[in-house]
C-alpha cells in the first residue's frame, strides 16, 4: 500500500534539476508580446485613446482598444463548474477590453509588439481621455443610497445578500442574565503572490484556436473562452503545463480570453501575454476584504443564547467569484459553534477597487478572523478558559448539516485541540503568559477552523479519469484535476498503484492537461483534489482491473474470481501463485493475433458527498510593546484531513498554509489611496509577504480520521491550513497584551494605534 | 455522407498559412546538436577513434564512439507490428553505435556539440583507424562461396530464401510446341527523398525519456527503443508531429534509439538529430534493388503452361525490413498471372551497401517491373497485343488466395484498362505508333499491378481508437494510425462523421500522436490507413452512438430504437423530428447535477481481413534516338481502390505515387563506388529525381468497387501508384523502338548502351 506513506514526489527529481517545463518554457520564440493597458482612474468611462504616438513604435505589431471590439461577449470569470440553469450561472460582466471603468487598473487596450521593450514603451506612450465618475471604496459606503453605482443590474451595489435565520433571535436575546459581546472585525485585501505570475499564449490551428496557460482549470478556461469569443466551445484547446502556484488567482479566468482575441484578430498569430507582478496585484483578482460585526449572547455558564453575524464583503469592481466566498464563510459561522437561536446576514458589495475571486480558504480565512477572534472575546470576558469554552461550543459529534449532509464522524476538535496543545505545551504556556507587565510580553492564542471539502452540493462535483496499460505494465493515468504545484500527481500516482494493485513506479501521472484529450475535470480548487479525484481513479482502477482479469482468464484458465492484481502480478489467490506479471499479460493482450486488446479504461465519477475538515492553530508570541513589533516564537496548527495520502506533502502543505497564515495576520495588505483609488503598494518591495525570514519553525500534527465518504479515506487540506493562523497570533498577542485587535494585520502601524487607544503607549 | 466527397483537406488552412508545425519547429532552442560520424569503409573493423582534437573545438559537448556502449543491446529497425512469437520477431542486428563497419556510412561515433557549425567542425577532425576487410557489392557474387560474409549467421549472406512450388513446372516444361521465352530484370537502388529529412529530439523526464521524432510509427518506435536501451517499454514515450513525407523510409527505426542513448548519457539533456540530405540517402533506408529471371513457356494461343522466377533482393549490409519485401514481390508473381506450373525462388542477401527497408510499394514496384516488362516481352514475342495477352492471363474474377483469402470480387482489371484505355485513346495511338522509323518515334505502354491492403495473416492488424465529444457536441478522434501528409486526418474525419452522424466540422481529428495518451495503433505503412483505421473508427463511432443514445433515452424519454443520431441532432426515427442537437446532449450529459457523464468511447479493432488493390499505368513516350533521351509525353493511372474516401485526396496520392514512377523508370539510381563501395551521388544535385519538370499532366481514373471486407468499402491506394508506372514507360520504349530494356532506369547512358547494342545508334 503507497496510500499513506511519504513517497518522494514524481515530480521531484525534474523539479530539482530544473527541468520542469512551465508556460513560458515552452512558448516560441516567435510569440508576439501582447501588454495591457490598464485605466488610470477608479471609476468613469473612457472617451477616446489616442495610439498614434506609440503605434510609430519600432516593434509595434498592433494596438487594440475598447472601441475594437465588434461584438461585446460579457463573459463570468469564476472557475466554478458550468451550470445549465442560468439562475446557478456566474455573473457575466466582463469583456476583453472595456470602455467603462469600475476600478483603477481596468483593462482598456492592449499592445501586441514583437517584444517585451517595444510593448512597454508603447504603452507608456498611448493617450487615454476620460469622463471620470465620483467613485466608493468603502463596502459600507457603497451600500448606502447616493453613492456610486458599478453596476446597473446591482442597486446600492449589492451583488448579493444571504441571509440566514434559526430559532428566533429577538426573542432570545430576552433572557434574563445574559452577557452581550459585540464587536466589528476587519480582513485586509491580500493577494495570492504565487511565484509564476499568470502567463497564458495562443494560437489557432485551423479555425481552432489553442491556448497554453498557466491555469488551475483548463477545462473551465475552455468554455469561459468560448464564451468570451462567441465561438463554439470545441473550437478551443487549453494546454495547462506544470504551474508555477496558483493559490486561487488561476482559479479565475484572467486573460486567456483577451489573448485569444488578440491572436484570432491578427489572424491566428502566436501571442504571449506575461502578467508583470505589479499588474498581477491589481488587475488579476484579491482576497475579499471582509468586515464582520459580531454579537453574541452568552450565559453565564458558557453557553451561547444567540448569535448574530453581519458581513461586508469588498467584491471590487467585478462579479467574479463573488457572494460565494462571502456565503461560505456565513455558512461557516452557524455550523462552528452551533446555537438554536442564530442571525446571518452576508453581504457582498461592489465597490470601485481590484477584483476578489478565489483564495486559498475561500472566505474562512476571514470568517475565521472574525468568529475566533471574537471567540476569544467572550471567552476573556466571561473569564472562562479559551480552551474550555471552545470545547464547551463547538460541533458536537454526530452533528450533521441539513444542506450539505456532512457529519462530524469523529472527536476531530478535541483531538486535533490536545495535539497541538500538547506540542507547543500550550498549558504550561498559558499559565505562565497570565497576568504579565513590562515592555516585551508573551502570550499564547488559539483559533479552530472549519472547512468543506469540495463543493457538492452547491455545485456540480464530476471527476473523469483514463488509465491506458502499457505492455510493461506501466499506466498512464489522465485528469481533468490539476497539479499546481501541491502535490496532486504524487496522490494520484499512489492512489492508483493501491487501487489497481500495481508497484508505484508503474503509474505515470499525466501532469500536463490537454482539453482535447484529458478526460474532463473541472481543475484545482475548493480543496477537492484527492478528495474528488480519489472517486474517478479508484473507479476508472476497478474498470481497468475488470479487464485485466478479464484477460488474464483467457490466458490462465482460471476463473477471475480466482484471480487477483496485486504488485503486478496476477495472482491465483487460492494458493498466491503469482501466474503471470500485468507486463507479459499486457504484451500479450496487445500483440495476440487472436485477440488484440489495448487494455485501457476510462469513467466519469459523478461525487454526491462532501466532507468536514477541522483543525486549529495555536501561536506563541512575544510583543515589544514600544516597538510595536510582534515577533512568532512558535506555532503550530493541528488537522483531521481524514487520511493523509503522503504524511510529507501534507506536511509540505500545511506549512506553505501556516506561511501565508502569519502574512495575513501580520503584515499583509494590498492598500488603496482614498482620493484617487489607486492601489498604493503593488509589488513585492511594499507589499509585505511573510518570507522564511519571519517565521519559526512550521509545525503540522495531525488526527488521522478515516473520512467515510472518501474513496481513500481523504479529505480537505489544501486550503485549512491558512485558515486559523492569523487569529490564533491575534489571540496570543491578546493574551500578551490584554488588548483584543479586531483588524488584521497587526502590522506596526496597527499596533501604534491600538496600543495607544488602550494606553500602553 | 462525407466519404466519397471531395472535402478540403482539414489540415490545408494551417499547411497553406505555414501554421502547421514540424518537428524542428517544437525543438526548443537550447537542443544540444548530434552528428553522426559514419565509416569511411565499406567493411571492416574500427580499430581506434581519436576524438582528441575534435574534443578541444569550442561548443563540443561530447563525443561518444562505438567503445563507450557500455551494454550491447542489438535492435531490430524494421517498423513491423511486434510479435511475442520469436520465429516471427525482425532480425536484431543493429546497435546504437557499431565497431564493426558493414557498409560505407555505418555508424560509428556521435558528436553532441552546443550547435550545428562545432557538431560539423568535430565531425572533420575526428581520426578513425580500420582494420578493412574485403567487401561485396553485388546481390548475386554475395551467395558465391568465399564472398565476404557480412553477418556470422546468414552463411552466404543470405537473409532468408522464400520458394514456391505449384504444380509440376520440370514435367510441365515438356510439353510440345511450348515458346520459352527467358529473361532477366534488374531494378536500381533508389532513396525516398521525402523534403523533411529524418529528424528527432529527445529528453528525460522523470526516470522516462520523451522522444519527439519524424515518425510514421510512433508506437513502434517506443518499443524498440526500449529494446535498444534495454528499458521498459513504458519508460518511453515518443510524439509524432507534423511530418513532411516518409514514403517508407520513417517507417523504419533510423535514430530515436541514438538520439535517447545521447540524451540519457547526458543526464537527459535535449538532444537532436537533424540528418543532413547527403546523409540520407547513405544511412538511412533506400529501395532493394532487386535482379529478377523470369523464364515462361508459353503455348501459341497465348496461355502459360509454366513459370519460373528467380529474384534476388539486395538488401544491403542489416536486415531491416529484410526479405519481407521480396516475399511481397515474388508472391505476387503467381496471383497475378494465375499457372499451374509455377516455381519460385526468392532470395534476399547481404550486401555491403546502405541498407535497404520498406519504400512505397515494398516490393511491387520491382516485381512488377520484371513482371510487367517480361508480360510485354512474351506477348511480343507472340505477335500478341499486349492487353488481349494480359486479359486472357490476368487473375480472374473469383480467384481466392488460399494465404490471405483475398478474394477478386470484381472484374477489377478489365475495368481499370479499359478506363485508362480510353482516357488515353490507346487504342488509336497504338496502332498509329506501330512499325516506326526516323530518330524520333513514339510508343505507347502498359502495365498493371497487382497489391494486398494491410499486412494480415502475415503480421498483426490492430488499430485502437478514442473518441472525445465536447460539450459542443464536436469531438476529438485519437489513433496511431499516422497523418504522414497523405490525407489520412481528413479520410479519419470523413469516415467518423458519417459513422457517428455528425457534420465534417464537428470532427477534430487529434494529428499528433503521443504514445503515453494515443491509443494504440502501429502506424501509416502497407496501405493500411483508411482500410485498418476504418475499422476502429467505425467500432468506436457505434460503442459512443450507443452511449449518447442511451443518455438522449434519459432526455428525451424515448427508447434508444426509435432515435438516430443524424447530422448532429438527436432524432426521433419515427417522425423524423430533431428532439436535441449533440451539443445540448453533451452539455447536459456533462454538466448533469443528476448524472454527470464526460461521453467518451475507446475500442481496439483487430482486423483478420485483408484486401487486393488492382490497377495499371498506360504511358506514352517519345524517344529521341540519337540523343538517347525519353520524353513521357501522356500518362495515365487507373486503379480499382474500392470506394474513395475522398476523391481530391485519392488522385492526389495517385499523383505522387505517379511522380515516383516516372522517377524510378527515367532517372533515378544511388551508385556506388566499386572500389570503395562509396556512394557517388548522395545528394539531390547528383541524384536525379523526377521533379514537375519531367511530368506531363497526371492523370489518374479510377474503378470503385466497394470492398466488401471494409468498413467503408476501402482498399490500399497509397503504395499502388508507384508500382506499374515504370514497366509502363519502358513498355512504350519498348514499342516506339523496338528495344526490350531489362534495367531501369532509362536514363540516357542506359539508352545508349542498348541503342548501341541493337544497332540504332
Amino acid at each position: 500500500m503507497y496510500v499513506g506513506k511519504k513517497v518522494t514526489r514524481v515530480d521531484a527529481y525534474d523539479k530539482v534539476l530544473g527541468r520542469t517545463r512551465y508556460t513560458d518554457d515552452l512558448c516560441d520564440k516567435s510569440a508576439y508580446i501582447a501588454r495591457i493597458l490598464h485605466a488610470t482612474i477608479a471609476h468613469g468611462r473612457v472617451l477616446s485613446i489616442d495610439t498614434s504616438r506609440a503605434e510609430q513604435i519600432p516593434g509595434v505589431v498592433k494596438i487594440f482598444t475598447c472601441f475594437d471590439l465588434k461584438e461585446k461577449h460579457y463573459f463570468p470569470t469564476a472557475g466554478h463548474p458550468w451550470s445549465t440553469d442560468p439562475a446557478h450561472q456566474d455573473v457575466a460582466d466582463r469583456l476583453v477590453l472595456t470602455e467603462e471603468v469600475r476600478f483603477y487598473g481596468d483593462d482598456i487596450a492592449a499592445v501586441v509588439a514583437e517584444d517585451e521593450v517595444a510593448a512597454a514603451r508603447a504603452l507608456a506612450a498611448i493617450q487615454v481621455t476620460y469622463q471620470e465618475y465620483p467613485f466608493v471604496l468603502d463596502v459600507q459606503e457603497a451600500m448606502q443610497d447616493g453613492a456610486p453605482q458599478l453596476h446597473e443590474a446591482y442597486p446600492n451595489n449589492i451583488l448579493a445578500h444571504t441571509a440566514i435565520r434559526r430559532g428566533n433571535y429577538q426573542e432570545a436575546i430576552q433572557e434574563p442574565g445574559l452577557i452581550k459581546v459585540e464587536s466589528w472585525y476587519e480582513t485586509p485585501t491580500v493577494q495570492h503572490c504565487h511565484i509564476e505570475n499568470f502567463i497564458c499564449y495562443a494560437q489557432m490551428e485551423g479555425n481552432r484556436i489553442t491556448i497554453t496557460s498557466s491555469t488551475q482549470i483548463p477545462h473551465i478556461v475552455r468554455r469561459i473562452v468560448g464564451q468570451a469569443l462567441g465561438m463554439d466551445w470545441g473550437r478551443i484547446r487549453v494546454i495547462k503545463p506544470y504551474i508555477g502556484g496558483g493559490f486561487g488567482n488561476k482559479q479565475d479566468i484572467l486573460y486567456e480570453p483577451l489573448c485569444a482575441w488578440l491572436c484570432m484578430e491578427l489572424g491566428g498569430h502566436l501571442v504571449k501575454i506575461d502578467i508583470p507582478r505589479e499588474d498581477t496585484f491589481v488587475s488579476n483578482r484579491v482576497r475579499h476584504a471582509i468586515r464582520s460585526h459580531i454579537i453574541s449572547w452568552v450565559r453565564p455558564d458558557g453557553t451561547y443564547a444567540a448569535r448574530k453575524l453581519e458581513a461586508f464583503s469588498d467584491q471590487g469592481a467585478y462579479a467574479s467569484h463573488g457572494h460565494s466566498v462571502c456565503a461560505k464563510g456565513a455558512g461557516a459561522f452557524p455550523q462552528l459553534y452551533p446555537c438554536e437561536n442564530v442571525e446571518v446576514d452576508a453581504y457582498t458589495v461592489f465597490t470601485n477597487k481590484s477584483v476578489a475571486g478565489a483564495m486559498r480558504g475561500y472566505g474562512i480565512p476571514q470568517a475565521m478572523w472574525a468568529v475566533e477572534c471574537h471567540t476569544a472575546d467572550v471567552a476573556a470576558r466571561l473569564g472562562m478558559d479559551p480552551v474550555d469554552f471552545r470545547l464547551r461550543n463547538l460541533m458536537p459529534v454526530g452533528y450533521i448539516d441539513g444542506f450539505s449532509k456532512n457529519e462530524l464522524y469523529h472527536d476531530s476538535f478535541r483531538q486535533c485541540l490536545r495535539k497541538a496543545m500538547a506540542a507547543i505545551d500550550y498549558d504550561q504556556k498559558y499559565k505562565a503568559y497570565q497576568n504579565q507587565t513590562g515592555d516585551i510580553r508573551r502570550g499564547i492564542g488559539i483559533a479552530v477552523f472549519w472547512y468543506n471539502t469540495a463543493v457538492w452540493p452547491i455545485s456540480l462535483e464530476t471527476s473523469s479519469c483514463r488509465m491506458v496499460l502499457n505492455q510493461d505494465g506501466s499506466l498512464q493515468v489522465q485528469l481533468g484535476e490539476t497539479e499546481i504545484g501541491q502535490g496532486a500527481d504524487t496522490a494520484y500516482a499512489q492512489m492508483t498503484a493501491d487501487a489497481l494493485g500495481v508497484p508505484l513506479g508503474q503509474v505515470h501521472v499525466v501532469s500536463c492537461q490537454d482539453t482535447d484529450v484529458t478526460p474532463f475535470g473541472t481543475g484545482a480548487y475548493a480543496s477537492r483534489q484527492t478528495y474528488t479525484a480519489g472517486f474517478s481513479i479508484r473507479q476508472t482502477a476497478l474498470l481497468l482491473k475488470e479487464r485485466i482479469l478479464d484477460y488474464a482468464r483467457e490466458l490462465t484458465r482460471m476463473p477471475p474470481y480466482n484471480l487477483e492484481l496485486s504488485a503486478g502480478n496476477i495472482v491465483r489467490t487460492t494458493d498466491g501463485r503469482v501466474l503471470m506479471s500485468l507486463g507479459e499479460l499486457a504484451t500479450q493482450a496487445l500483440y495476440s493475433t487472436e485477440r488484440s486488446q489495448h487494455l485501457t479504461a476510462e469513467s466519469t465519477a459523478q461525487i454526491k458527498s462532501n466532507a468536514y475538515s477541522f483543525g486549529c492553530t495555536i501561536a506563541e508570541v512575544e510583543v515589544d510593546i514600544p516597538m510595536c513589533r510582534v515577533r512568532l516564537l512558535d506555532i503550530v496548527n493541528a488537522h483531521d484531513a481524514g487520511t493523509l495520502v503522503n504524511p510529507a506533502l501534507a506536511e509540505a502543505q500545511v506549512h506553505g498554509g501556516m506561511s501565508m497564515g502569519i502574512g495575513y495576520g501580520l503584515s499583509e495588505q494590498l492598500l488603496f489611496d482614498p482620493k484617487t483609488g489607486r492601489p498604493l503598494n503593488n509589488s513585492l518591495l511594499d507589499y509585505k509577504l511573510s518570507t522564511f525570514m519571519d517565521h519559526p519553525r512550521l509545525r503540522a500534527v495531525f488526527a488521522q480520521n478515516p473520512e467515510p465518504t472518501s474513496a481513500f479515506g481523504t479529505k480537505a487540506l489544501g486550503e485549512p491550513p491558512a485558515c486559523s493562523v492569523a487569529p490564533a497570533i491575534r489571540n496570543a498577542v491578546r493574551q500578551a497584551t490584554g488588548v483584543a485587535f479586531m483588524e488584521a494585520p497587526l502590522t506596526p502601524h496597527n499596533l501604534f494605534r491600538r496600543f495607544s487607544e488602550e494606553g500602553l503607549l
